[in-house]
């Protein structure tokens, strides 16, 4: 009898393709800072009497030179590794042989593959900010060009109050620095030191010295006890998730406004050519695509949130292996934030005010008249209300 | 000055990459479809009196080689392609010349993606609907090697009445069954013909007959009026993701109880070799990995649903390209279903109840008990209850 | 020593105020849905031998008593009940003694509830369609009134071919109706007979059939076998408030449009001064808060199926107190779309479009133009897309 | 003709109904925070001169009083009132006379919600973290008790290694209190005054102070420009929303080991009578429904996150009604929060290990003993793995 899921492969190649993923691809981007907590680590045993001087150069030279070939491009994780840490263990035993073994005393994957992710995050957490803070400064020359140019302040999509380019634009760019500050906060969870956790419970007979990796690898704390380590697994994510789903909150209403403003009725701006796409029947149209795409994002960033906080849902202590698919949302998250970075500033360096067109409507002044009438005659503010409303209704 | 998102690359490469998105790697898995399409349409155009026969024959004949190229494998769409649709028209320009350009009347980028979709799905639907069957088959199986093992029966995770495999198999081959089912009913919006809407206003001035491609696709309506395709986009991917995660949710749900009977304190089961793993460090473990990713999985197609629902909210009518964006979450979706419908039937069938470990407490029966009172003596229920909960108190 | 959440209460207090929740209030709508399956359930118990037709009529009479009380008011689900369950049995056994207690033969509260909840989804889902259509009714009304008014068709919030008011409310009652048949669909989930089940694990000892009640209460079928029933729990209320999310996400969609119709710059359309609210600084603003609303609500529809799948996801089988908390969202999501599905009709007929002011961009005709050169002179669509194009550009 | 949705109401109240949905019963919460930022609010208008010694003084006794009498449940926000703003303005109103309306100069109620609404999430964040540190602190109490109590540690829901309650109870002692670290720095997002933008667009003709309302309600800033204020709406919620997931998670994981841990086959701990409940038919069941609610909690928790991201998500800038209805999954999520973690502290104190029952596997030494092997013979760790596998094995 064939079944339906025998594919001809054999067992175990569908196994090792189910339980490892897409590992193999995600992994690579976790290569470096693996060699590096391995460096780290294999330092520590050193300093603990655990490694010899000898060993220790051996295996962190070999590590730097497999590291290194990576960056080249030399090799890559392939699904026959099944994942970065096994790949690396490969590596390191076909260099220097029984040596490599050596790494693994005081270490298990769990506190080594979270080590790694750690030192990826902080570094992403950085770039992000960077990021952020570009699309800030972009608005601020937006505001140098254009600042004075009068623009309706709307509530309820109805034009409300005057307002103009410094405040709109100002206010995104205030909103992507309190974003930036955001992330900058994430780092404390994200500095703290898993490695001497182990597997979750430590490393009994073993002297290791938490301390000794912490300083090295510049995380601010050990995380402790070790239990704790494990049961925070997708919270530093989440929470770098969260923010990015605030800066792609901003970013995706500041996109909202800008297709609105460049639909014809509004005719606010006018997009480069650069930004915009065509149709394949409509030979007139061009289309604000990258705002779309940047609003359209905003809804795949809350996503990858909530697919973090499902995953580590409800489980009982201690690693499972449900753990491993948080790589994914999390890399993914990551990564459309910072592409939809990268291309805003162009965008918005493009954006053309076409001050003929901005018109406001002249009953937009009527809060400024009844403030004035306060102002003036000292009568209370829901009587200025009620005179200018009178006004107006006529 | 240099900027932040200016890596090297000019900018129309840095937007074509961030407008593409990874829409060449995931329109690969329609391009069959969308070449099915095409072709239906070319036929219509024919029947219609807008296509020669020997233009249709040379664009028959031109995409069909095309297709069957890619199926070897010998060509694949990439980023420069920007989408599958540019591909296949590059590709058919090449191979015709300017007669390709007459398979573009009456049809745009929004109805053609769109019809290449829908088959997709139609097809992903049935072979979800034969993969979840495999997996209540594969309990049957088990029931009837199984059946008779006594289990006990769990509310709020304690023992509470006497259960069976047959029971406990039996549970979650009914729901699956009812999952088939449910994923059958999403035919139903997938099954409406989008072509002939062309960018969602129709084809003034070209007399097509969407009846045509109807019928030679198999779609069992055409959608009226023209303005509902692209309103409608999100709703079939969103049903069908809906679907998807019920189905991971029991299949999850599954996974979570096979833990739980594999853990040393139930050990109500062993699992084969195939379908466990071992530990970096801990010599001795075992562990259910498998069943793990199915649970974990569970949360990742609950985002998938989540994101395809957000994508579309509170956009306005007509096409957007935001809508691009769901086709990751919809292949992701089908992409774990699957894979965890191939992996769970041979791993069902290396689970072996332990039974001389399987052990059921004594007050087990009490349930039983009260309702033989009942039976027996007439006495009401609540009566009965008492008397049996007074004998279990002692 | 007092701690933080001592609060005065005695400790039960607390610990029924927690477990209990908002159960008391949420229950109120299904008293009388659990008093119609009690009922029938009492008859089977009769039709089984099980209960005396004195016994029988005793039951039947004082249930439906309670349920006249209560429709009129006169007591309510309080928490010193903790549920509606308990608060039946009670009142039950206050008005008849202990023959009450021989209605719980053969029955658990698991069962109860659940049988009530699904009377309750059923008639809920006959009026959440009732409104949906009423909904697409009223835009035919629209259609009758105003259909051949112009409108430009959007893509990319770009105008990009000629639409009209038939064509664009047409588009949304053509998806309300298809919605109206999803909701239709999901009666499939709901109706499957729980009863007989008792805790999930049936009632030995006690020939209690299944039979009588489904058909006494209208199911299409006993769910089978028993475990399946608290499997299944959660995923016929997923369904309805998936199919609710779709019906909120294209009204919302709808809302979206009418938002942005009614801006001073599109200006397609005036609201009725019912519909519109004031500001309470701004005098001469009418707001679209209805609109808004609706569109918020979308929102929300989404959150409400979310909490759904997440509070089921990972259960081991069998019953968990988890499944109590099915009911809020449930409940939520079913009175948010009533609510929605109810204020639409009146705000719709309010709808007043602005003929003098809806303009069509010249351009909007390129297509059209093109699509007129392939049917004239037989070009390819290329051909002449690229000539209306070298038109348009100048 | 009679419609669907036609309910007898006048339409107003219909309209009413819909739009201000539950904010009467919600804002009876704000009242007492109004209150304090209308007197800042007054205070300000006297310092920069816009309100006469003599109106402050009656306004703010006014104030005080009313809000004293709500303190005294004399009265609250009813439906007819709207919301809480147009209440506290209509009882001024009555007390007062015209000197009410003097009170609305330089504020809209957008600026005046929303300082209502972040002194009320300042002080609920610090009634959570005390009550998030009241959890841990138990814990702690736990550990002093039974602290050495050895526990199997697991991975992957297997025996792995050894652990103790001093370690699987500080490990959830240690993630609570980075989650009150968590919730703390919400207060950086919620300390930003909002007074001053009025609806978002500032006060143009009246010479108002933000910094006056900001010293006297101690913001940490003045939130700049204006337009910040809007925008930045939910993300101070989600953001307090996001902290309250973390803390639900790891209080839900601590649930599910504890309803583990207290299974048959696990019986590790025992549960006061308090705080597990009886079977409706099952009488020897005693059933830790508490700690079943407080996992399904968690799920409730991160819907409430969703609801609040997607509310504002793709919104254009300034206010929207669509941000009225924040407040509801903010104040679902906050009260369900801290209503779990009061009834913690005494269910956690109630839970009694069961020494006798608790048994470690004797190959959960396995990995220290390849520790003890690296240690004491100097070979490489996977070396010693490899002989304590062997070992193992047989």
């Amino acid at each position: 009898m064939t079944r339906l899921w025998d594919k001809g492969q054999p067992l175990d190649q569908r196994v090792l393709r189910y339980t490892a993923g897409e590992d193999h691809v995600l992994d690579n981007r976790l290569v470096r800072h693996d060699v590096a907590a391995s460096i780290a680590h294999a330092e520590m045993l050193n300093a603990c009497g655990l490694l010899a001087p000898a060993d220790l150069r051996l295996i962190r030279d070999a590590l730097a030179a497999i590291a290194e070939a990576h960056a080249r491009g030399e090799w890559q994780v392939r699904l026959e590794h099944e994942d970065g840490q096994t790949a690396l263990e490969n590596l390191l035993t076909e260099k220097i042989g029984a040596t490599a073994g050596r790494l693994h005393a005081g270490r298990s994957r769990n506190d080594q593959v979270l080590a790694a992710l750690r030192l990826y995050m902080r570094e992403a957490v950085e770039e992000l900010r960077a990021g952020v803070n570009a699309v800030a400064d972009e608005l601020d020359l937006m505001i140098r060009r254009d600042g004075a140019t009068p623009l309706p302040g709307y509530t309820h999509t109805q034009q409300a109050m005057p307002s103009s380019v410094v405040l709109w634009a100002g206010g995104y760019a205030a909103e992507l620095r309190d974003d930036a500050e955001g992330l900058r906060m994430t780092q404390r969870r994200i500095g703290k030191n898993p490695l001497g956790s182990a597997a979750g419970y430590g490393t009994p007979n073993l002297p290791v010295s938490r301390e000794e990796t912490r300083k090295r690898l510049g995380f601010a704390t050990n995380q402790e006890p070790v239990t704790a380590v494990q049961l925070s697994r997708g919270k530093a994510e989440a929470q770098v998730l969260f923010e990015i789903a605030l800066v792609m909150l901003d970013v995706g209403r500041l996109a909202s406004d800008l297709i609105l403003f460049y639909s014809q009725e509004f005719a606010f701006v006018s997009l480069p050519d650069e930004f915009t796409t065509g149709s394949s029947i409509m030979p007139q149209k061009r289309n604000p695509d990258v705002f779309e795409l940047v609003r359209a994002r905003s809804a795949s960033a809350q996503a990858c949130l909530m697919e973090t906080l499902a995953i580590t849902a409800k489980l009982t202590s201690g690693y499972h292996r449900d753990l491993q698919l948080l790589k994914a949302p999390l890399f993914r998250g990551i990564d459309l934030c910072l592409e939809t970075l990268a291309i805003l500033p162009p965008a918005l360096a493009g954006v053309v005010f076409n001050k003929e067109r901005i018109r406001l409507d002249p009953s937009i002044h009527a809060a400024a008249e009844a403030n004035a009438l306060v102002a003036k005659e000292g009568i209370p503010f829901r009587d200025a209300y009620r005179r200018v409303a009178e006004k107006y209704r006529k």
